[in-house]
């Protein structure tokens, strides 16, 4: 589909969270697709699980987006979908991979939300990949048990903060769960939620900065509990680490079932973004460094800093392998 | 245009924001037309001001709106504009007033923004006409000046509160200006922060009684200050007044134009909306009472009381009139 | 309503899609509302065919369309609308007419979707305008039967194409059918349907001759079978004949009932778009000439010349006859 101006932002390019929007619909058809081809009973494919996506280059007004979606693995309760996202001129014909994600669905019963259904197996040209698919999907399961771990936490407004401090660029956005937000089931997309994150997330970068930025990449989202029509959302982003050029956001999903539902409000999602600054021209600027104030702060900003320099070795390792081959 | 699923709230009632946002493009469209109609030069009419308006019958998913508008009084510099909305069943064919509204306009050059043009004035069909048009432009030019005064208040966050206190339910919405948000001239339509505004308000009453809520009234509001595209807007509401049936909340927005400007946030809208509790049968339901804790809670309170009792009044008075002709 | 920056392309234009939802969003309203006057039940107008349309002026950002709607017959169980589409430059007081459709309509029932109501008769002021309206009925009658035969066709993708074929400019969208794209009865409004059909046609234009596009016409487009909430639809569109300033798409759209249906994937609807080039001061460009290579693509191609011809002498014939009048 072609990018329109509400897609992208003053400086004309597309948010992240408009192609998350996008590949997440692309998976969500389909893995819904695959799994009522057998149907025991009619299904909705639900996201479960997002790994880490990196947003190679921007995406501007006017140039069209090509999704493509393949599924790669399946186990017996999960599809793994593969999503790449071309950007074209199609003015100059000029295309660029823009985009590469790997998604987890899971099939809701239609007739029972709360009943898992078996997936029908797909097949494989080569056993190679139906054991990397199965090493790819045990370390996922690994990854989702530990980040429940981080759910408790809650972020604290700060008045009068001074500029580059955590308090500072901190930002909240509330959401009313309407119908086009929802699948069949009555819940909200996956894509939906990725979106209204991405766009915090934004939102604290540039008060942070003060310039154009731009979703470098974003760090394995996990679903651990579905959000229903007619919640409150509150998507809440502090700013956690700054290397000299990109800036790292955590950002929280709660949900707030708040009209005629016994249940309290509840952390759905959280995920890690990083955003870099670009100047008029699209080149990364320096990053105005983070001030931590707090114990919590400090320590949130080192373990940033691991996952930064993690990330730099792995890239770093593929570059050479890419070298050598 | 047919009122849609995204349109309402989960009970089918169209929210009050989409009618306010339908409003104030009529009042747009008729006003930039007669201001460009002897035109020194081209100009986009901006709102100044929203008289009180009050929600007469509840809209459904499916009616149609038919707007109307109408040029009412010319000043030198402004605009009066009165809208109707008019709900249309078209399986049904029954029609019901929803909604008059009394906007006022002033004209901004399209080469200067900062200039407000000469308005071409209207004829009148009766001399009273005039002198009634000038004597709402005179209160209204009152009513501006004192409004100026309430623009310092801020929102203080609340940890943990107790169920019906104000921080209970106070609620806060950030939203990044697109371009279609926008007029010609790169400033949010007041249609559009009327909108963001009315869906504050409804989460606050949400929160406060847990039951499905409709906007009853909204009081006069005055937009002091335009609304840069590119900015972020923060839309913070609180609950001031609870009566037995209905519940007043204050609602601020503020602006934060955080990209390649010098300029500190500064409030630009505020603005009292007033809410009823509906049962499933559409009948009023008494709403919890609203707990107060600080001075400053109880100071806004009794002003809440002081403006409830006014309407009644007013109210009241009309339907004497309205019974002795 | 006035047209933002989302409704147009990066040169402004507004898209021919726009406008279509827009007739169709007041077709629907007139008729639906003309068939419950005399209700024996509780309907909603399904669009069933829109007669070839010309744009003959192209809208741009900030004007206000203006749009008027008229029932000119009803037969047994359909009823034509004319509509029409007037842009105004409020800032000039220029007005143009745009377009002109005619639109035809069935009643089906809100308890029984597959029961078509019976339409009230309207009156005619001359026995000429029923009979008038009655030969067009017939044609039209005719024209679908014949349609129903194009259906079976599938767009296969082409891997590296030459410029200018008709492998190179194919493309195809895929939605899935959300609330707000529905009518009451659950079925995506006709108008929805055109909108993302021309976005698909733009999409082929524009990537054949590489400029600002914009749609000319849209022949007769019929609508043989309904598309329920949560289908997905793939709209795919591929060039088939260009003339030395015109180019014709055909775009066909398949809907997917991916979900608790039965029912296999069926092509719903299908239509030719005719796109001219426009250079940046609005002049129409020459366009590439579509090379063809298999024997389908050649015969298309021929058909298409024949339709491009049969268009250009009805046109000249009517302009004869205006000038000898």
């Amino acid at each position: 589909r072609i990018m329109r101006p509400d897609d992208a932002n003053i400086a004309g390019n597309v948010h992240g969270g408009t192609i998350l929007k996008m590949i997440e619909e692309a998976g969500a058809i389909i893995s819904t697709r695959h799994c009522n081809s057998q149907a025991e009973e009619p299904c909705v494919a639900a996201l479960a699980r997002v790994e880490r996506t990196d947003f190679l280059s921007p995406m501007c007004i006017g140039e069209v987006a090509n999704v493509s979606a393949e599924i790669t693995y399946t186990s017996r309760h999960s599809v793994e979908v593969q999503v790449n996202v071309m950007s074209e001129n199609i003015l100059t014909g000029a295309k660029k991979l823009t985009n590469k994600a790997t998604l987890w669905y899971v099939p809701l019963s239609l007739k029972n939300v709360n009943k898992v259904l078996e997936v029908p197996p797909i097949q494989y040209t080569r056993k190679e990949q139906e054991d990397e698919g199965k090493k790819r999907y045990e370390e996922q399961k690994l990854d989702r048990l530990e980040t429940k771990q981080r759910n408790g936490d809650v972020i604290f407004p700060i008045i009068n903060p001074e500029p580059h401090t955590v308090g500072y660029s901190q930002s909240s956005l509330i959401h009313l769960v309407g119908p086009s937000d929802c699948t069949l089931l009555g819940f909200v997309h996956g894509g939906v939620t990725m979106k209204l994150m991405d766009e915090v997330a934004g939102i604290v970068a540039a008060r942070h900065c003060k310039t154009n930025i731009v979703t470098a990449s974003v760090d394995a989202i996990n679903f651990h509990e579905k959000i229903k029509k007619g919640c409150v959302i509150t998507i809440s982003g502090r700013m956690t680490f700054t290397s000299n050029k990109s800036m790292e956001i955590e950002v929280f999903v709660d949900a707030d079932p708040f009209v005629d539902e016994p249940r309290e409000r509840y952390r759905a999602v959280s995920a890690f973004f990083t955003y870099v600054s670009l100047s008029k021209e699209g080149k990364p600027l320096p990053v105005p460094q983070l001030l931590t104030e707090t114990e919590d702060e400090k320590r949130r900003f080192e373990e940033g800093k691991g996952r930064y320099l993690q990330t730099k070795a792995k890239r770093q390792a593929q570059m050479q392998q890419a070298a050598q081959q």
